[in-house]
């Protein structure tokens, strides 16, 4: 498997455009994106109960046998909007059906933004009606879907599965409630293997637990929250069953793209200086690894410690201990960076010139030995800053 | 039942007193309570799997029948301190009895501070020796708990039960692991009841899930968190039994003490401006209703909301959403102050100015209605601001 450039529309038999619409004021806020062949689709879902119109449709669309194309806008969520956010979703999923000469039910939608206003359905259809079906510009679909991320988030990779090349293509929007009223992570997914739906949404469900929900900017789930992935089989290998060596090619490109859109997503978290990595080895479980990796760097003390570049370890275990009161609290190690802070719950001595250096950097490393079975977890998350509370408390609704 | 002023030792046949040992630079750092008469006493400790050695040591003495005294020293939490940890609290334990004539047993330690450094002891053998035992100042020993506490809290009422006024005292100290490895919640009630342990445990822990359980700053739970009730029957009335019509006024009694040290503790959290309190109406059932509440008032987007005083329902909404994946999301009311903003999860329009005079008060009441049963659940919490990111950025270990 190799990481390649590329953009959402590299996968073959896929396309992709975004457009200015005026629902943002100056940004590109709508895109599609188009797969000439129908593909497999698999989806998961904000477990929010106060789920975002688009989230409704979508299902609903995922439940026919095969999706052609996803929607997006940016700038209004479509949330709490009751009865006419349905429609205006169906409605917006009907154009867009119509202007690609799909079914609807093969279009899925998913809008970010503002909770609680209605869409603009009038700026929505100048919209769709200015994007193209093949000769748009894909990178452009990677910006329409931003709120406020400071930059977009997209990978490519390509490996050999079943006899042919096949390539994988991921595109993200930024993590947590980021904006007052905005929501949410969205994610899209394309790739050209070819893949039964069940198997593809059985394996994006297993690697989602590993990756979008390992990470965390500010603990609040949003309501509209949407990982999809079309695979549309135009690679030309044959079919990817579960016991074939090629299935566990897919799982590698799957998680490889997932992991790094995750971690893309935790590093531009709102006001965030610093991408934060927690692991947790030797656990009894990988659910408590995970666990215990979420809290730690979910932790408003370890964050604003990271911020400060602190080597705080007390926040740190005692992260550790609210997280699974039944571990053995007597010993654990713990390393920021590559030095060790505890060890078998023991305060170590280190190098403070070599901390500091460990601290500064972009990216912080923060490794958790419980010694009590084989399972490993990791989380992602980011620093909690002045910027933060100024991006959060400053905006006025 | 009314409130009077008065200290902890206000309730019949209890002193205490507070000095400065040298733990803290110059404010006091070492405190006692003690009861002429053996009392009934009653805990409630963290759950963190990490516990600090004098949580260990007083739930020992607790298992012993009754409890004289309690010892607490603030500036070192003696947390992650080992074998060594555990030796000290119980010396610790061992000085007090001895200079107040008691048996080690019937002495409660706490600590509070920083973590993972060994007690001085020397300073605890000086801070014990500088007490006073019928003779000391007892809102002394309201300062000699406080770690960043910005003020003392304490509160104390008086009421009849069982032909005996009754008076009962509580001082607490600041909650979350408010400074950079300081721990921690500490709360101690006395009262001249007379009632059995067994009842007073049950009653403690009724109503710690209501006020102490409901309080939230950061969402970190600290390795000290401790609650003591000590109650040494000196008011002269008659053992309160189950039920006694007394009872209820015990349970009135306890009930106010502790949901008002909870709010001061809210109130009081680091870098607060304001106390947010949050009331969930109508839910299925009383967990339903406090979870919902605990989410609300934990939640970093409402918190920084409420800072930028902004009346951002969406951000409530969403953590309804969240916190309980089970209601019905379409017939939600929220209240800001006296404003409906959401009525059957419907936007509405609100007078702006009414709204602004309500957000830029000290206290802040947000319902909610859920319209899905009769319960009731309350929380407490305050707003995140830039100074909570400095105090915690810019310590350093």
């Amino acid at each position: 498997m190799k990481k390649i450039n590329g953009t959402i529309a590299s996968p073959k038999g896929f396309y992709a455009d975004g457009f200015h619409s005026g629902l943002k004021r100056k940004r590109k806020d709508i895109g599609w994106i188009y797969s000439e062949f129908p593909a497999s689709a698999a989806g998961v879902f904000t477990t929010n109960a106060v789920q975002a119109a688009p989230i409704q449709v979508t299902k609903s669309a995922l439940a026919s046998d095969s999706l052609q194309a996803i929607i997006v806008n940016s700038g209004n969520a479509n949330a709490c909007t009751g009865k006419n956010g349905v429609l205006h979703a169906q409605e917006m999923q009907q154009m867009a059906a119509e202007k690609l000469g799909l079914s609807a039910n093969s279009v899925a939608v998913a809008s970010t933004g503002i909770i609680g206003q209605e869409l603009p359905m009038n700026k929505i259809k100048k919209g769709i009606f200015g994007l193209e079906k093949t000769a748009g510009v894909p990178s452009y679909f990677h910006e329409a879907i931003l709120t406020t991320d400071t930059r977009t988030k997209e990978i490519v990779v390509e490996a050999e599965i079943n006899g042919a090349i096949v390539t994988m293509a991921g595109v993200a929007k930024g993590s947590g409630m980021i904006h007052p009223n905005m929501a949410t992570m969205l994610a899209f997914i394309t790739t050209d293997a070819a893949v039964e739906k069940e198997l593809l949404q059985q394996t994006l469900k297993m690697i989602t637990d590993k990756t979008f929900n390992q990470i965390t900017v500010d603990g609040d789930t949003s309501t509209n929250d949407m990982v999809l992935v079309l695979a549309n089989g135009a690679s030309g290998g044959a079919v990817i069953q579960k016991d074939d060596s090629g299935y566990q090619v897919l799982i590698d490109m799957l998680s490889q793209v997932m992991e790094e859109l995750a971690k893309m997503i935790a590093q531009d978290g709102e006001g965030a200086t610093k991408l934060i990595e927690v692991k947790v080895a030797h656990a009894k479980d990988q659910l408590t690894a995970r666990m215990i990796a979420k809290k730690i760097v979910g932790s408003s003390l370890v964050k604003t410690a990271m911020f400060g570049a602190d080597p705080n370890w007390g926040r740190i275990i005692c992260a550790i201990g609210y997280a699974n009161p039944s571990i053995d609290p007597d010993k654990v190690d713990i390393s920021i960076g590559s030095l060790p802070v505890l060890l078998n719950s023991q305060p170590q001595v280190f190098e403070e010139m070599k901390m500091r250096e460990i601290l500064v950097q972009d990216k912080i490393v923060i490794t958790v030995d419980l010694h009590e079975g084989t399972a490993v977890g990791l989380a992602w998350g980011c620093d909690l800053t002045y910027k933060y509370v100024e991006i959060n408390a400053l905006y006025h609704t």
